[in-house]
């Protein structure tokens, strides 16, 4: 089935300590920018956030609780520093969570590298919008969303009620 | 190892809001059932219930402290659809998580559909009993199930205290 | 980028009932010190304990928070028997969860056994320190930690606030 993606808006929220004091320039925000674009998705907001707990909860409640974004992607801040934050940012903020999507985005990645047992991304559902994290490289990030896109427009359509046949 | 499988009583729990009204035909659960019993396992209970998540929690925690059945399959509610709760619905029942069983699932549905990162089912141990979400479409539960029972007898030898090999 | 693993000091717990009170050989332990010895690691410190969840904490904690060793592997106590319960002693130890760490250990054993899908080990972050849960068997064990050696190193700079390139 074709769902039409223009019904969706999306939000690209970058964690990067550096970028947020402007110190680093942030390429993957906008690639994902540019790709979910192209998709047909609508753009509704893109942000730069300091890699911390409680402002990385507060704008993604935010988002979607007030300002009804239909998608949310994060990139930045999965791995293993200690200034990686983003999962545990999650708790909080994810009402049910969607495993298999991290799952099959680190399977994919390790394919090509063995550190990609490193990214520690979730996804999830708050509300009727999904919201998945990325990892901050642009390359990781491209390569990750590329496994998630073809289920993207279905995913959205049954979480906000829609009666799409699964095909699984 | 060869292990006697009629040692094991099975019960298989379908979540169908529409099953539960009789306004759907629950073809998954006797599905199950027939797969199951062909295997050997004594069937000892099946019913549908609305997806809620607490007749859910309610029917398994019965079915595992009161009837002491071995291996519950369910079918349904895994999905990421307003209705789908039967993942939330674990936390509460489950007292030991086996993570391995949902990942093989998922890894062996993704290679046929990219919409299988969508299925949310966990598996994992109540008391010396075995639980297990399996999708709720026909076709998908009878893929997952499949992956599974190999592993299942063996399983539930060491689950209720058996000192089979585990071969790994 | 290549990391001198002679930086970090590991220590391997095994847990066993029957090794701990002398019952058993532990052969999974020496075995797991020989490989990390042979990357190039400083071996702190090696114990075999009971399988019960205050003792594994209390010994991970201690070896984390006062003998500050930077990779702790423990083995046994990660299937679905009634004694295994390291995954669950993990809860109030890790951090930071890297689920895929496990993902990766059991997506790699399941090419080889069904059974596979039995094994719960986590792995994670405590302070600057990585712990990993590995299978019990000499040959699970061995199978494992090969999976993740490649990534072992960069993992450890990384947690320690290193500032080495991902390659993802």
């Amino acid at each position: 089935m074709d769902i039409d993606t223009s019904r969706f808006s999306f939000a690209v929220l970058t964690m990067s300590d550096k970028g947020s004091r402007g110190e680093r320039v942030d390429t993957s925000g906008p690639l994902l920018q540019k790709i979910l674009a192209e998709q047909g998705y609508r753009q509704a907001n893109y942000a730069i956030i300091s890699d911390r707990v409680d402002h990385i909860r507060e704008k993604l409640i935010a988002w979607v609780d007030k300002e009804k974004v239909d998608l949310i992607i994060t990139t930045g801040g999965t791995g293993v520093a200690p200034t990686d934050v983003t999962p545990e940012a999650m708790a909080g903020v994810l009402e049910k969570e969607i495993p298999g999507m991290a799952e099959a985005m680190r399977a994919e990645s390790l394919k090509k590298t063995p550190n990609a047992v490193l990214s520690r991304g979730k996804a999830g559902i708050r509300g009727k919008s999904l919201i998945i994290n990325l990892p901050g490289s642009e390359k990781a990030a491209r390569e990750n969303i590329a496994v998630l896109l073809p289920a993207l427009a279905h995913a959205l359509d049954k979480i906000q009620g829609g009666v799409s046949d699964c095909g699984t």
